[in-house]
């Protein structure tokens, strides 16, 4: 009797760098849908969408609510019913417009509508184009957990233009960074040399987006469903999701999900020092730089049993084990890590000092 | 730039028709999961959980109501909430004990529970022993459309033992015996010479149900997503669909699956007959054998528009084509046939004679 996982993904990816006033045309050239169905928010409606929308031939769109909040079970209904109401068949295309939200919710109704349609991702947020649109991890938050329900499925193509982000607010900017941070710190010590020397309204977009994509290309292809080596991009997640995921419960703060990660890979990184696999100068560069870029997260002393309640949903787990992704110097990261709440708890002291 | 599926599914199963005492151990005894989670519903909770919990270490119970009324996203967040609460990692099982609708319902919470867990079905009628189970076909009805959402996936195991179906009503069984006379039909023309010339009460189900998952799982190896040959299983199905979906909107009027894709194949026989591809005579002995099993299902003439109306939302479509898949004599079937409304109303007409 066969036990193996059933489910292999295609490893081809379609990222495109470039003018979607190109990569658009020539990807709708290169197919026959039958329709097409678009999906945007109302942000991505009015700064967005207008550029694509001549790109286009006949089609439909469905218009959500932006944010976390609304990246649920109930707005998946909503994007069903439209692409019912439209009849669309398995011949047919849906396109996401917009950040990581749009992305993993639009993306994973599609690939469940009569169980799976073609569908691409046009990132609009730097955190979607460096991160969320690469690799094929759709879903949705539940009760609470964040993208408690989804499946691994590569988009047909994931066409990237920096022109977007034009239009993007600077903490929006900036919360994509810390996935570009992130990138160089498990994967690239040359490159994080070079990106902590420069402000970070200094840096070379452009560049950091190919540089961040083609690692986490790199990464997915030889792990896309997470057995293994692709749990390093969790890095800064298992405590910064926890941060995320408790900022969402109090509906006065807002942290977006950059900006936890940031929070959580200062942590995490204090964790790989006390574990002796990181030195104390490379923490501290961690610490200064991000600390420099994002300043500190709000948290008390009184919340951080909470904060650590939450990693118990992380999906890394094993039973009751607490599993990290951890800095065994930089540039290279270690994984399937057992951490403690003691360890945790210390490394949150540290963080808000 | 590669515009193929993306999603690839591996081809070896894992049928095992034997008793559910030895099966059921040897599957456990070969892997290693942290927690185990069944999914009933309140009739097999009675008739079939008290065979299998004997077989289980510790374990939580999800219930769910029966009846292809329940297969629903609401019934799905229950089960993912119950997943939630037992606090299952990506290293535990759901095991779904049930007919079509547990397998098909229960399988797509697991396959997109923290983005796919394993899971593995134990069939208790004959139509999920013979359908069903087999090739990977998970999803739930949306506003009145059937296995509207979903995913492929194939489980880790499907463990079939006949000693489930001592439990079934008699109509329970006689729907699932509608999916054993469309394999012989659309697959070996040797096997229908042999079981049209028996009662349906003499039949040799524990020899049929064998045949049956040999020939659907042979069929979906060559075409696991249904691109192509994996369409003939679709014989009988787009009117046979039609009209159960008619009678679900009928609350006084009660037709289970089987019986309406029986009558599904009467009428797309009947095409297959009037497109000259299948004689006379195989269509009297179709007609002659469904009728003495099942009898003739409630349709008025008036009610024929809105059944064809139905089939615009059939999963075969491309555009607005209405694609069959036909009869070419007994034993072999062709697919991807458009057909005509006006078709469609003259097969009704000559079922309901």
């Amino acid at each position: 009797m066969k036990r193996k996982s059933k489910t292999l993904i295609n490893l081809k990816m379609s990222v495109i760098i470039s003018n979607i006033s190109e990569s658009l045309p020539a990807f709708l050239a290169e197919n026959q849908y039958t329709k097409i169905h678009v999906i945007v928010d109302e942000k991505t409606q009015r700064h967005c969408y207008p550029i694509v929308k001549p790109l286009l031939p006949k089609h439909q769109v469905t218009k959500i609510k932006s944010g976390e909040a609304n990246k649920n079970l109930s707005t998946c209904e909503a994007i069903w019913a439209g692409l019912t109401n439209q009849s669309l068949d398995r011949h047919s295309l849906v396109i996401n417009i917009g950040g990581g939200v749009i992305g993993d919710m639009g993306g994973f109704c599609a690939a469940t509508y009569k169980r799976g349609i073609d569908f691409i991702q046009i990132p609009t947020t730097l955190l979607s184009q460096v991160d969320a649109s690469v690799g094929g991890k759709l879903g949705i938050d539940f009760n609470g957990f964040k993208n408690h329900i989804g499946v691994f499925k590569i988009p047909n193509a994931v066409l990237i233009d920096p022109v977007f982000l034009k239009t993007l607010p600077f903490n929006e900017l900036r919360s994509g960074f810390a996935e570009i941070i992130k990138h160089c710190l498990i994967r690239d010590a040359a490159k994080w040399e070079t990106i902590r020397k420069i402000d970070f309204e200094e840096q070379n977009f452009a560049d950091l987006i190919a540089h961040s994509v083609a690692i986490k290309e790199e990464v997915v292809a030889i792990d896309p469903t997470e057995k293994g080596l692709r749990k390093i991009l969790n890095f800064g997640h298992t405590i910064g999701h926890a941060i995320e995921t408790f900022y969402l419960g109090k509906p006065k703060l807002h942290l977006l999900h950059g900006e936890a990660i940031a929070a959580g890979m200062i942590c995490e990184a204090y964790i790989s020092f006390k574990r002796g696999i990181l030195d104390q100068k490379s923490l501290e560069r961690i610490e200064e730089f991000i600390f420099a870029v994002y300043g500190k997260a709000t948290i008390k002393e009184t919340e951080i049993e909470e904060i650590i309640a939450l990693t118990a949903q992380d999906k890394k787990n094993k039973g009751k084990e607490i599993r990290f992704s951890l800095l065994e110097g930089i540039g290279n990261c270690i994984y399937d890590v057992s951490v403690s709440a003691n360890e945790m708890k210390e490394s949150l002291l540290y963080y808000i000092g």
